[in-house]
This record gives structure tokens, C-alpha cells and sequence, in this order.
């Protein structure tokens, strides 16, 4: 996801938020992931806004997508100038209303954000883990969560709801513990990585792999491998963005210049964003972290994973209202592949609504204002409430 | 472009064809270009098929893309595996059919492959150019095929055809030298670098210029920027296909495994072509020149630089029959810029036609063998010959 979104103009707010942990799968009860490794222990960074009601029954759980972390909304303390990263969407009277929802975001595994991850230190060896962190999916981090909510002592979640990586984990929740999801929103997602975003996700690894601070992954202490994520980040942002959005935004204006000058560097202002994003990227971001993370999403595939090939099987066991949402923009998930999932969960059915929502800012559009997303949410959790 | 087709299934080729060289712009005449620069000698490899008739009025130019070369069609020896790039539209009987019409081919200015690039020796260091070379547009690379038309005795070009960049060079002809040009066919191009492909070009660029061996691009009897340029083909990859073709091609298909094996390389097949392309390119292709053709295309604005911004303008002086072609499925220069470029051709009076060819193999899908496209070529260049 790319720019997040200063300040709500409604003022309204969560208000100071603090990081909260939670370690878990401590040795010998190691967590034991997908590809066949292990690990543990295990920190699960978090953190809530609204109040927990007393029969527990008004948890929303909101999943992050690749480079996002547990700081949903609100602010670290007074002169914090940015909020979290959903902060038009989670507050008082907002979609995610905090006067009446409990909200959990958890940090995704392999992150760098608070949860454990290749950058955090291996208990065996006293090092960063590097790339002998073990390789992880998605399904691992929905355990993550999973094992977040038994110590919260959640046992139901009102509303899973998340856009791209997050709205895998989304669906992963709602096929391996269909028994606590009442209902879920994943966004601009897809139930299976296609082989265009695989390819985006392949090429960038191989601008960080090539990138000689990498050093096989073992790099801290040392030079980053800041070219490499910086060019990773540039591509991952030509893929939030589309055709239609660049044009309105850029077209082919020049920066800071009036006429071409004929030199390699930032002459158009495309180039100049580019730029600009992946040199902030590289300043909070870990590189180890952006390949554990891209493959995890490369190997999404529901089908594969849940129903033997077939995404109706995949779906057999939800129990779980839906609305799945796509934008018209976004070439990264297109609306056919929400339309495939929306297809075969009716076909068990399932209580669905799909909306496609015209925006011209692709796949990014879930993270900006959009009055008809909000009160589509909105609408959608009130309904979801009385259901239960 | 990507794959170049092997053999035609026909069987009908040109033969045996030999590499052809003119140098021109020898000092003090030397070739001003469009950045206020001037460089000479130059010279401009070319390649020539079929018979030049007594009044020189059957020319065909063709006008090569990116990586292209001036070996459009034929053989360079008996035992040679492989024919020109687009062997499959220009011999004996095929759409630029050689029995008719005779073929030039010329290597565009700051390519590798024959005509004077970065990788020339400048005469006054006797070391290679690399990036002393001056910063170079389309319309200096039209500006050498000129000076090879002149060279040639040639005053009237019956049809100028290219795809890709090598269409950018055929409009820039049509509005540079309108006098010269009957007919032209640009193909999956467009007037103007959009915002979406110069962001493709500059991040692939990036790629390139973070590889330590490219060392401001004085490379040349050292270690080659390799890494980069082979990231930098691999993003150029992507966006010569399309989410259908890759789904079509590759899909979630593994690379010579059953299983995920739940580590980082080429796991799915998607990646593994990737891996392959880019590592074949760095075999042909220097990456300065790389770095100069994306530049000189994403310079290529027609409306700007003759039309005073605008592209109705531009065309003014335009006194060609143009076929305009574009593929469904090409999202690097989608039909909607094909259909700007017929609109400011129509406005002025100018005879057009216009074909969106329903093909699902992306940009690529001008250089793959298709019976319509063919067809609508042979058709037009029979009209061609009959309105002189």
C-alpha cells in the first residue's frame, strides 16, 4: 500500500494508543508452520482501540496487508503528527465505530513491526534470524492471530476484515476457523496469487537478492541493502497505482523543471514519487522482512490449500457472512478474481454481498477516502451485529 | 519485445542476408540532436531484402522496437538457427512480401547492436562512450534513417511500419518528413509516453544504475552490470504480457516440482521465465544503451514537440494514409491511445484506418504469428501501392 492518509478531517479520533505484546509458543511448544519448520517463541505485536463489551461479542479484526503493522488508528502520544494507518476508518462514529466495536490488529509474523520476524534476534544463536527464519504463509500468521485471540480470550470475531495481504488472512481465518468468524470483509484481495502478481512480487525480491548489502540476508550490523527494497518498493508502487491514477496524478509533467534536461535522473514527476517512496520505504521497512512476506502471499491459494483444487470445496466448511469488495482501478486484483470467490461461495451457500466500487486509484483506493466504501462497511457491520 | 518466433512454418524466407554499414555526420559535419548535443561519425547498420525497383518507389521501412536489430527477416549463413525478428511478416509471399516490395531495416542511434551507442569508441578518448554518450530522442533516430535514405537515393518511403518504439519512430517520420512518407503503419505504440511506462522504464533503469558494476556506466572490459539489466528485462517482461496471457501461460504452474518447496528462487514457473529472459538478454544487450532507448521513449512526446501541446496540431503537416493497430490485450499502450492518435489523424482530414486486433498475449502481440494481423498488413500496403 502506498501513501497513508494524514489526519481525518472529522477530528475524530481513538486517541493515544500503545503497543501492547504477546509471546507465545515458547521452547519445546514451538509453533509449527506450513512448510514442515517450527518456531518459538513467538511475539505477536498488537494493539486495540474501543472498549471489549462484556460477553466479548463485538471484536473486529483488522488484518494488515504487506508493509502495514498493528497501528491502526489513533497516536503513539500528544505531538504524534500522524495516525495510524486506517484512521479514517476506525474511530468514534466512524465505519469502524469505536463507540461500539473492539478493535484488535495484530502485526503479521515474519514483519518487522513489533512481531517476530528475520530481523529479530534467534534465541539459539543471540543473532538475527536472517534468512534462516523459516519460510511462512499466510495460514501461519492467521495461527499467530489465532493464538492472540485465545489469550484475549476471544472466542468469537463479529468481523475479520482486511484489504490485500490482509484480505487473504481474511479468507484464511474464515476456511480454517469458520467457527469463530461470524463475518468478514476481505478487500481488494484474491483467493489465489496470480501468475502477474507473483511475477511483481518474483522481480522485486531479485532487485533486493541482487543488491550485494544483501549478503545472502545477513546483513545486520552491516549496509542494508537499501538500493535493492528502494527499487522492490518502486515496483510494488507502479502495482498499487493504475494507468488512469498516474495519469491524473502525473501525466507527463516534469519536476522542478520547465524544460527536459536531458539527463539521467528525476526529470518527470513519476520518476520524482517513485524515488521519493522508495527512499521512505527503506527508512522503516526490512528488506528480509519484504521477501519472507511477498512469498507468503505468493503462495496463497486457497483452493490448493482447503479444497483439493476446487475453490467451492475451499469454501464447505465457512460459516461466515460476507461482503467482498473490489475497486475498478485495481489490475493487481481485479474484480473477476473477487467475483470468482464471490461465485464460489454461493454456490455453498454462503450469505454474501460483492460491491465494486468505481475508483480510478487502483489497488491502493481501499486505503483512501471513499465515502461509499465507509458507509458500505458501516452498514455492513450493523447488520452483521443483528444477525448474531 | 520478447520471443522472437523461430522458423516460419511456411518455409519461405529471403535467404542469406548480409549486415550493411553507413557512416555519415564524419567531423566537423557533425549530427545535431534534439538535446542541443551533436555527435559524429556515425553509423547506422542496416540490413536489406528483396529487389529495388527502377523508380525506388516499392521501399518498405521498417522500424525496430526497443532490443530489436536491423536482421528483420532472413538468414546470415546456411547453418544459422535462427531468423530475423519478424521473419514471419517480411519474404516471399508474406505480408511485406519481397517479391513486391524491398525491406530496410536500419539498427536505431544508441543501440549495441551495429549502429553507433554507447558502447562505440569515441574517437576523441578512443574508449567507449558509456555515458559521455549523448542523451539521444526518437527523432534523432529518425534523423539518422534519413540520412541512410539519402545515402540509398531514396525520396519516397512507400510505407513506413513499426511496432512499439519502432511505431513511435514511424509517426515521428510521418510528421518530421511528411513529404517522404506514402503510407505507415504504427503499431501497439503511442503518441506520447504515458506516465504508467515512463514509471516501468525509470524503475528499470534504477535497476541498472544500483548494480555496482555499472559504475556510472563505465563498464566496458570490466565486470558488466549484469544483475541490473537482467531486473531490468525482467520488468520489461512483465509488461509485454498480460494478467490473461500470463494465467494462459503459466498460471500457478510450479517449475520442475510437484511440491512447494518453501524456498526463495524459482519455485513457480512464472518466475522461472523470468529468470530465464533476463539471463538471456544480458547475453545480446548492453545495458547503457538500455538506459538511452527507454530515455529517448520516454522522451517521445509528438503533440509537444510539434504540435505546441497539441496533437491535432502535430499532425498538421502530415500527408500519409495510415493503418492504426492495436492489441486488446496491450496494457503498456492500451487502444485508448491508439484511438487519440486516429482522432488528431482524422481531424486533419488524413486517410485512416484503425484495427483493434483481439489477441490476449499483451504488447508481444505484434511480433506472434496472427492471420488477421497479416492479412490486414498485405491488404494495406496493396492499397498503398495502388494510391501512388
Amino acid at each position: 500500500m502506498s501513501e497513508y492518509i494524514d489526519h481525518d478531517p472529522s477530528g475524530a479520533t481513538v486517541g493515544i494508543i500503545e503497543k501492547q505484546y504477546f509471546t507465545f509458543a515458547q521452547p519445546p511448544d514451538l509453533l509449527p508452520l506450513e512448510s514442515g519448520s517450527s518456531i518459538g517463541p513467538v511475539t505477536v505485536c498488537y494493539e486495540t482501540c474501543g472498549t471489549l463489551n462484556q460477553d466479548k461479542s463485538n471484536v473486529i479484526l483488522v488484518l494488515h496487508a504487506l508493509s502495514g503493522d498493528a497501528h491502526v488508528a489513533g497516536y503513539y502520544h500528544a505531538q504524534d503528527p500522524k495516525p495510524g494507518w486506517w484512521d479514517i476508518m476506525v474511530g468514534p462514529g466512524k465505519a469502524m465505530d469505536t463507540d461500539r466495536y473492539y478493535i484488535i490488529c495484530s502485526n503479521i509474523l515474519g514483519s518487522c513491526m513489533g512481531s517476530t520476524g528475520p530481523s529479530s534476534v534467534d534465541p539459539d544463536t543471540d543473532k538475527a534470524f536472517a534468512t534462516d527464519f523459516p519460510m511462512i504463509t499466510i495460514g501461519d500468521m492467521v495461527q499467530c492471530q489465532k493464538a492472540l485471540m485465545d489469550h484475549l480470550g476471544i472466542e468469537k470475531i463479529l468481523c475479520a476484515i482486511g484489504g490485500s495481504v490482509g484480505g487473504m488472512q481474511v479468507l484464511e481465518w474464515c476456511v480454517r476457523y469458520p467457527e469463530m468468524i461470524a463475518s468478514a470483509i476481505p478487500i481488494a484481495t484474491t483467493t489465489r496469487h496470480s501468475a502477474l502478481a507473483i511475477a511483481f512480487n518474483e522481480v522485486a525480491r531479485q532487485a533486493i537478492m541482487a543488491d550485494p548489502n544483501w549478503n545472502q540476508g545477513h546483513y545486520y550490523g552491516k549496509e542494508k541493502p537499501d538500493m535493492g527494497l528502494a527499487i522492490a518498493r518502486m515496483i510494488g508502487h507502479i502495482t498499487y497505482l493504475s494507468d488512469e491514477a498516474m495519469r491524473l496524478k502525473f501525466g507527463r509533467k516534469l519536476q522542478n523543471r520547465s524544460a527536459l534536461s536531458f539527463e539521467f535522473g528525476a526529470e518527470f514527476q513519476v520518476e520524482s514519487y517513485l524515488q521519493y517512496q522508495g527512499n521512505k520505504f527503506i527508512e522503516r521497512f526490512d528488506a528480509n522482512s519484504f521477501l519472507y512476506i511477498t512469498k507468503a502471499a505468493d503462495y496463497f491459494d486457497l483452493a490448493r490449500d482447503y479444497g483439493k483444487g476446487s475453490l467451492v470445496k475451499a469454501f464447505t466448511k465457512a460459516n461466515t457472512k460476507f461482503l467482498v469488495v473490489s475497486f475498478t482501478s485495481d489490475w493487481l486484483y481485479p474484480t473477476y478474481q473477487s467475483k470468482e470467490m464471490v461465485k464460489a461461495m454461493k454456490k455453498n451457500d454462503l450469505d454474501v454481498s460483492f460491491c465494486e466500487i468505481d475508483a480510478q486509484w487502483g489497488h491502493d483506493a481501499f486505503l483512501l477516502p471513499n465515502p461509499r466504501f465507509s458507509s458500505l462497511v458501516k452498514g455492513f457491520l450493523k447488520g452483521a451485529c443483528h444477525g448474531q
